[in-house]
């Protein structure tokens, strides 16, 4: 039993270590404002005026988090790119409506308050909300005691973007015989880790610094790698209103993500030897004696994210991503039907 | 070391279970949605018309969470009111810069995936966000093995408001001599609780079902109590544009949270005898020996919102609040200098 006179700090939080915390991050926070940003860190709600120049502004918002990724970070000590994750995820779920983003806001939730753990965090997000033209309007680091592990914390993140009411995606440009163009992730992005981290570190028995068979790196490095953002490789495409759906390719995997897109009546084949997973998915599915289709359902098998356009459109839009160098891959087509049928 | 054919159920991750959460979930959500409300729910990203007749919409935007009070609910095992807490907490934090809601996200990280219980704390999301005019527009819910402990969940929360620019509260036009309306707390809301559950459960040795001396209710009411919004009470003030600043009195109490909305150059006056905290302060400070000083920093001590109004409209102000059944109370000043003094 606690005896004597009780205080905030001697119950496990600690204030001044919140503020200490807030000051470091203020830099960084500043470093993504953008002209329609109007408050400072520190204010009750970040400010952000609409962007003037579009007709019919719908606003597109979504909420993640970064999954058991986060254990591999703990386990590598590393906490620079899961803020990264984050942000692109959300980026490129909001994306798929046609909407760029605006502004974004994370949530870290914390046992003790490691502050340059927390920097380390933070400066992950806002690097990548830098790198996507996207403000870091707010947030919110709570001290936990007795909820998380020590070193350990969840995050998750919220983002607004902006996309005319004329232009948002929804599906009814898709037809019968589209063609569906994969671009490439760069690994689990954050999904599945649940699995893989069974797989790698209790069946295959691998440390984090061993290499991971067949990639050539190690199992942090590979299993960090950052969630790609699709943003400014697709942007000119959607310019161009090229593109008739997307389809980002997150927990459920291709047959559980691209069915969304498609409208009533629709449904993809997709061909399974247009491409050749990345062999991080080779070595999880013969160590882990994975089914193939629990393969499909769980992991992106390498393909982060699938563009729908007109079959007379497909080899122009893959020339214009190559020359950003993105290398796409035709991986099947639109037809009646449902679902995803693979061939 | 696991054996066998690995999958992500045996990993400890149940698509079905989130596919029939999700499904019990959806007339809950569409239960929250208004005429600017595009999307459905498991569309990538929740869409949002931006209202029409304000001729320079500004949004407005704050990320929380709530905090150890959730240990409460995990002990009393009631989970319908900390969304409640969540969504209230968001919308007093954007009232104070002048914005109304217009939408809100959630994101419950937990362990295992009770069905139940993400439906009893989603439920209280949506009934918050009804009550709120706001709609619940999106959320993710991850599930998380070995992150939390079986049972427990962390849920934060993400709003969206919007206020035309000529009618921001950003404290201009506060001013000397301005009066200070506290409106009353419900209870500790969702501040200090790493503090008031160490005194309450390990200090005083209390049950979740005993009696919280001198309150006449059970710990388990008491301490969650939901947090109140004050939407519906201030706006028709903040209609008639009587209101100069609004202070939601959150972590760092008054003393921490009135300064944020002064100018600089004014601080305010705070009178201890001006009113009684609630029984629940005293009982905390008293068995828990805690500093004056501390209380304040750490507890609303039973003012949840103030209201900086000119002192020629204090009168008005508390009798068009009393008319709501809120009694608010004057509580001190606004002076020159900064910070909070109190007397």
């Amino acid at each position: 039993m606690p005896e004597g006179r009780q205080s905030y700090r001697e119950a496990g939080v600690d204030l001044d270590a919140a503020d200490r915390a807030k000051e470091r991050l203020k830099h960084l926070v500043a470093s993504t404002r953008d002209r329609y940003t109007l408050s400072e860190l520190g204010s009750f709600g970040g400010l952000y005026e609409v962007p003037g120049g579009i007709s019919h502004p719908v606003l597109v918002s979504s909420a993640d988090g970064v999954g058991t990724k986060l254990k591999v970070a703990f386990a590598a000590g590393r906490h620079g790119t899961v803020g990264q994750d984050l942000v692109n995820h959300c980026v490129n779920d909001i994306l798929v409506q046609g909407a760029r983003p605006m502004f974004f806001l994370d949530y870290l939730g914390t046992g003790d308050m490691d502050e340059s753990v927390v920097t380390e965090v933070v400066g992950g997000v806002a690097t990548a909300c830098r790198d996507n033209g996207c403000a870091l309007l707010g947030g919110e680091t709570a001290q936990m005691p007795g909820f998380y592990d020590s070193g350990e914390y969840d995050l998750a993140g919220f983002i607004v973007g902006v996309v005319d009411r004329e232009r948002i995606l929804d599906g009814s440009r898709v037809r019968e015989g589209n063609v569906l163009l994969a671009l490439p992730s760069s690994g689990l992005h954050t999904n599945g880790f649940t699995l893989a981290r069974r797989i790698v570190f209790e069946v295959m028995g691998l440390g984090i610094d061993d290499e991971l068979p067949g990639t050539g790196r190690t199992v942090g490095d590979e299993l960090l790698t950052v969630h790609r953002s699709y943003l400014r490789d697709l942007e000119p495409l959607l310019d161009e209103g090229r593109i008739h759906a997307l389809a980002h390719v997150t927990g459920g995997g291709i047959p559980g993500n691209l069915p969304r897109v498609l409208p009533a009546g629709l449904g993809a084949r997709v061909e399974r030897g247009s491409w050749e997973p990345p062999a991080i998915f080779r070595a999880l599915r013969e160590a882990g004696n994975v089914e193939r289709s629990e393969m499909d359902r769980v992991f992106n098998m390498g393909v982060g994210m699938i563009a729908v356009v007109d079959a007379g459109d497909a080899d122009a839009a893959s020339r214009s991503l190559d020359a950003r160098g993105i290398t796409v891959t035709p991986i099947g087509t639109v037809e009646r039907g449902s679902g995803v049928r693979y061939a």
